[in-house]
């Protein structure tokens, strides 16, 4: 019963697989291997984005860091929501990697920015030497509530960011979730809907550390590469983050993970709208549950062997992944009513 | 005949048998699982420091930067060998993670810093508000002319460095090579000789991406975890990368890969002395040769496959690793004589 | 009519008398001359602070940016109400000199930060190596509303950043004006209320271009004098800086300046308190006042030649200074009124 | 008998006449002044450039890490001789300023950078994503040993940076120096000669602190003004950093006060020529005279009261100001002499 992240799922085992097909004999490192070049063309066909430039990387944190301070100068500021994870989990790391640009953060029900307050608050910025100057749109999907913007939802901030001039960056850490959510294709939810830098997020949908960083606007791949080299993140073998991916998308299985982490979520908001005294917090399509349970719901929970993360007393929160299973579910439900 | 980098080869099928050892069920992110904590306790006794620290992370690069961002402020100077990786490969990681720190170059022969030129250099470094002030001495063992350093060597360059309180950093990507060619045992290759803080690589050893610091002044860590994490380099599913340690030091697998790879090289360097015409430029006792040979040896060598890397017409860098044959070395060195 | 800023009025005369007394002959540069070392001395004996270490700089800006940069590092965030200066005015100076560390906003009437506030947040900040971590707390006296902290109310504020370990910065770019308003001493209103660094701001109150950094611990005084130079803010010619403020203290003008700035405000306030459809929005004792006045009256005093900021059709912050005469306040008032 | 520096000396009288005069009422801070603006336009006339933005410091090292900050990004290079000032005597600035930008330092004989050296450094830097790229190319004139650039040396180096595509600036801290030695124009020494962006220095030859980074590429206005301001570095009062200028300006004054130190170090170089044991060590025609001296000459100098710096027991520096009188110069040689 352990939903505390899908990033304590085990990786599928077709990802091995991949990986130990990729080891056969030498490949030069850095990326000039045969299977990161395929792996680029693979995401350009999958994004139908043949201009597209991909950066590939094994950490979220690294991946929104560099996706943003490729938008923004020091001395600008990315507006984001107040519990974006660039703002609430990340250490600074876009501080970091941008050379001190700040956030400005806004507020939102549910974990989404209201059109309203982003043209308002890009309104209020910049204008003199003295003040933080405009810089990129980040926006999240899945949500760090675990709701969903839907494509329309997006376009409409990032039409704002737009008509401000502003670049647009989206944290997909479970961009795979967010598709199986909609059911919209990886372009709708990306450039189509004004995107202009993804963070594409394979390590909390099965993969065992894979990001792809994809530029729609490839005039800033040679210096996202320089600011990946000069960051860390350009590993070596880079051959074996391909085949994490390869095997991602090998007949669908991103979207097939994500379609059941969403429904084992969708089963447990299910269950917990039937429990009495418990209460599903946000709306959510996805694979994250937020939920107000009794704290004897939880004490029990805990003393069963559930392994998850309380925020007080009663709030928790309850991720789904690929491997979680109906009867853990099931069980976690049961040891919530007992 | 692939010479090109030990970085190049494949992962030992023994390191993806420990990962997928590691790969049942869940566990939580970010170190916080058993395998991660059994690792350091595991590092801590192959290098009879049971105070160290150690932070897992997957490239070289990034254990560098963050090892010298732990020692020295953004107004000081690392003191390195003119050639070492920290200067000239790595597009400036250490400026970025030091927030501005300076690099002094020093030179010497055969990659190796000369102890009267460490000496003078220090003296010259300092002593006013206008000019960069002293920071660490980082050294690199296996150098990077794929020279070794014997630990009388080391602690010869690590007292001056104490003598003016200086902590120092081990560049030891090939720090196993290192080992294999002098029978030194880890603690008297690091912290007996004056090293504060180690790189330890296994990317270059058969490993997938695997890296540590190892930080034997253990009053650091904290504030090494924070700067990884701000980096992006915490990575989530850590118990990974210590399944790959794990392989690594079973029944010495490291020292064993090691020692193959260095006598690869030597096997490869004796066969180069005997060809007319070669000549090996460094004295070798690790894994890479550097040697001069007719602009015709390897316009043979490329037409029959080899992959290496030339410096100029004559000049070229070959780097055997725990994969290489002994037959890929004969028909290397064939290829050179035909 | 002139209110728009009080570093828009002129430099008292006694400072420029001051500067010509000290361009007598050479002198050594970058502050090693008796003049530099004789103010360092006597702002000891201001503050009865006999271990105190100063550093003389030329902006408000750089010294909040290099004060703030020694209490915290990279990776913790400062603790400031949401409209201080080193929020909305410096263009991200704090995230510059710091190497992107943060800001905490924190709200509060009458741009104070309420004790409650404070705890609060500090409470929900730093705990895991995800986050910023606890950094300094900031205030700033008089405050950018124009208000005034008692020395009690200080204290207060202090406290509770001293029982989590933090240490405190005081922005007094108006600190004689907090001074004349409460009667305070330089040592009740800096350290004995808690205050470990403070910005001694004397370009806003009559000198030309004159703002010290003063550390009550001076164990930071060397990082803070590397950390000036490596901005570029150690002047040369340091000596004509030490007096403009010798000019300041001579006879406690000063003090004498700040309190005829705040009486021009309070006749201000006084006179807009009585004019129909006016309104002072802060309470406020020192040299600015914020205050609400039908659209009408702007027009008309903007006629008449008043130079001062509006925020917006009615809002508007208008400032007194030392040399603001009670004709010219009074002129303003007319033609509001007319 | 002070020959350390000339930002030891005095100011010029009329500079403080000129900012007596400028403090006549009230004026809009930080630039917004009508006075700045004149400013700006008499040196887009001195220098011949109409289209010049101009931004106001009050350091040299501000605005020599300024102006590189504008031309090389963080993963960039700039090139400039082993002793200039940005390497030897900043504290890191120009690596604050721009993130972590890298500086390349090439040897030459007296100060200056030889052109094939430049080209072979420059062929040999760049080309992979694993080191730093080729950024600005920085000169110095008056070169920091003292010589001088002619126009015709100046232009051959600039040719080889932009046959690269390489900006080009100019630590002009003496450039009033290097006009009188020369008898070039402003125009002829910075754009027509290929710079970029000059450092225009004004403290060192008879301001008391006014320096001037000029764009001779407006495109870059924008971003330097943003940079200035977050390096606290937009003083409040600028119309007396224009007022300093204007004196400087004011019937070639600034010429004048070089030619004079000029012939001052000239006749003291003329002097040293003549003592038995003394050496004049670099071809001066400027104000900065390196010399060699038997290591009695100077006890008997220091001992009547000379001040300048030693490197060692016989090599020293003596440096003429505007105000360096015949007398004093005599009198050295005399101390030197006796």
């Amino acid at each position: 019963m352990f939903f505390a992240s899908d990033n304590g799922a085990p990786v599928h085992p077709a990802v091995f697989a991949a990986m130990e097909r990729a080891n056969s004999g030498y490949a030069l490192s850095y990326g000039n291997d045969p299977a990161t070049e395929a792996l680029r063309d693979r995401i350009r066909t999958v994004f139908e984005a043949p201009e597209a430039e991909v950066l590939l990387l094994t950490t979220g944190t690294a991946a929104n860091a560099l996706a943003l301070s490729v938008l923004t100068p020091p001395w600008a500021t990315t507006f984001c929501h107040r519990h974006a994870h660039i703002a609430e989990d990340e250490c600074g790391a876009p501080e970091f990697f941008s050379g001190g640009a700040k956030l400005t953060l806004i507020d939102g029900p549910h974990g989404k920015i209201a059109p309203d307050a982003l043209e308002q608050t890009i309104a209020q910025t910049g204008g003199s030497v003295h003040v933080a100057q405009r810089g990129a749109l980040s926006l999240t999907n899945v949500t760090e509530a675990g709701t969903v913007y839907t494509t329309a939802e997006l376009s409409a901030l990032t039409a704002i960011a737009k008509a401000h001039g502003l670049p647009v960056h989206l944290d997909g850490a479970r961009f795979a979730n967010a598709l199986a959510a909609t059911g919209a294709t990886p372009a709708e939810m990306s450039w189509r809907a004004g995107v202009d830098v993804l963070t594409l997020g394979g390590t909390k949908n099965g993969l065992l550390a894979a990001e792809a960083v994809v530029l729609f606007n490839p005039a800033q791949a040679w210096e996202a590469a320089l600011r990946r080299k000069r960051a860390g993140h350009l590993n070596s073998k880079l051959r074996f983050v391909a085949a994490q991916f390869d095997a991602w998308f090998e007949a669908d299985r991103w979207l097939d993970m994500a379609r059941h982490a969403n429904s084992m979520a969708a089963r447990l908001a299910r269950g917990l709208s039937a429990l009495p005294g418990a209460e599903v917090v946000h709306p959510s399509h996805a694979n994250i549950i937020f939920a107000q349970l009794p704290a004897t719901a939880h004490t029990r929970a805990k003393a069963s062997g559930a392994v998850y993360y309380q925020s007080d007393e009663t709030l928790c929160r309850l991720v789904a992944s690929w491997s979680t299973t109906g009867a853990e579910v099931d069980a976690l439900l049961a040891a919530f009513a007992a």
